[in-house]
């Protein structure tokens, strides 16, 4: 097995890339393409000492930026390491791909040069939330898709329950909601209630409508909504937590006796900020292309890298894809089956 | 100048309700409707110390439950304390109109009983988030409409620019931005494709997207989306807030050195709470309605019910509607303007 990592995308790449890779490789034996410049990457290796590691350096002259618009990643920048990367899977040489990168470029390449599994006209990001209960909420589509129509939110829907079960492992039946702004069914938008009666009729464990508070609760283990739904709930929830702490230290700053609560709290907050970090969870897989793309925040560390290549790894060994293809036989509304 | 109040309305009714009332009579000389059940209402109102202030009851017999489909408010309900509350206002005898009751409901009698300002399709309500930068940033709307139009949204946007200027005076030319899911022009779905061109031929001082993370930047005045998208942040956003809470009292509460750090640290939570909590901002206005009605949060206190009481009073006061049919013909790109 081979796993294609894009080693110059990400805030901290591609130091933090390397430095993941390295981390992957010693603790799983595992093969990584570490795809980049050659030259920047080569010294970066040996310095980090991976030279005896499974880590084979592919050369890519080009760099997407973070933020190029993201068809630069198809049309005019085929030499970089995201469009190269991309290729290795396309090509059977990888398995799968990690990237760091621009979002909406590892989007594109992961469509257009990995392409769509059989069966499936939108893959989905899938983003899983920290709970209360502990357990992750999967949040599908977080921004791969907008403006979808029902029979996507159903595929959604398929898609976070075989992540739920087969790779987070935190449900055997996963509880499906639909994101919507009312409990009762019947309460949302034209998409909302059309989509209703097809996850009524399907064979997923369908519990109804979820409003934007029951995505941390734990109460749901698949919410699926549109794309630009997603999105703004991620990037929301991301920076909401962010300014709540830079809130809070502004107030603490107030008074010297707060400034010494603050430092007897600093491990609690620490162990919070760790509990409450995406990275733990390894990144947003894009869900329904033919084979894993992992996407990681731009801001991802060494072992958010290699927490991203363990769940690419995952991907690979648990065979989703075919999975995900019996789900969508046995799971799949009538309607949807209909030619 | 009356205010009608719906009493029996809230998680906290008719208590809070009351002393709100008293605390606004008090502060303001301002002649309040308390509607609702007089039984309950009389000796409640004497035993706060109410007796000889400018608040008047006005019996109601039945009361709109937090969870009731909304439309039972218009259809089934008719001698309820929001229907008769709002029905005050319709016949001239109150200037304006506050609930802390189900929303939806309160939603239902603002549009059918009040009824909507000449020249506006659809209200919106209106939400002042807490910024970085101390001053608001106001989504509009956050659930009154599903399936927005274009049109709809540039007209939210100048309720909001009208809100911003008149009521919340942070901004004599308020920033206006269209939530969208990138950054640049072109990006967005197909309601946020529409509406950009229209918002920019504008005379509004649109300056583009704002992502999920803006809304707390404070670098917008007013931020327009589709209500279906505006609910699910407001109600993410509140939930997120309690839950960052609760996940760092769990840490907190592991071992000693934290919980006295946390005590010390007390009064400046308290203070950031103060500074995060929306009731601080009296509510949410639903704007584009023939007179003012306010909305609170379900759990508004006595002091959330008189900021309340005051910002509808101050709406009377600044003649909003006026204002905001000037800035219509004054701001509104020239495509709408066409009948």
């Amino acid at each position: 097995m081979y796993i294609a990592l894009d080693a110059m995308g990400g805030d901290y790449a591609p130091e933090s890339n390397v430095k993941g890779a390295i981390l992957f490789a010693k603790e799983t034996n595992i093969s990584v393409y570490l795809v980049g410049n050659k030259e920047v990457l080569k010294p970066l290796l040996e310095k980090e000492g991976g030279k005896n590691l499974p880590i084979e350096i592919v050369h890519a002259e080009e760099v997407i930026e973070m933020h190029e618009p993201p068809s630069n990643a198809v049309r005019k920048k085929r030499k970089s390491s995201m469009y190269i990367a991309a290729k290795l899977v396309r090509e059977g040489k990888a398995q799968a791909f990690v990237s760091a990168g621009n979002t909406g470029a590892a989007m594109a390449v992961s469509k257009f040069i990995v392409g769509s599994a059989p069966g499936i006209e939108r893959p989905g990001i899938a983003v899983a939330f920290p709970t209360k209960k502990g357990k992750p909420t999967v949040l599908i589509d977080v921004g791969a898709n907008v403006d979808c129509r029902p029979r996507h939110l159903v595929y959604f829907a398929v898609m976070g329950h075989t992540y739920v079960k087969e790779i987070l492992k935190s449900s055997d039946n996963p509880k499906v909601g639909i994101l919507s702004i009312g409990e009762e069914e019947g309460k949302g938008n034209e998409l909302v209630k059309e989509t209703y009666p097809l996850l009524k009729m399907s064979n997923l464990n369908f519990v109804g409508n979820a409003e934007g508070r029951d995505i941390f609760t734990g109460d749901f283990d698949v919410i699926v909504c549109d794309g630009f739904v997603g999105n703004v709930v991620l990037k929301t929830s991301e920076s909401l937590g962010s300014i709540i702490v830079d809130m809070i230290k502004q107030e603490v700053k107030k008074s010297m006796i707060s400034k010494i609560g603050a430092a007897l709290m600093l491990p609690a907050i620490k162990r919070f900020k760790k509990k409450a970090d995406f990275a733990e969870y390894g990144g947003a897989p894009l869900l329904g292309t033919k084979a894993s793309c992992i996407i990681t925040h731009g801001r991802a560390d060494a072992r958010a890298i290699k927490n991203a290549l363990k769940v690419a790894t995952e991907f690979v060994e648990t065979n989703f894809n075919e999975k995900l293809y019996e789900n969508i036989e046995k799971l799949l509304p009538e309607p949807l089956l209909e030619v």
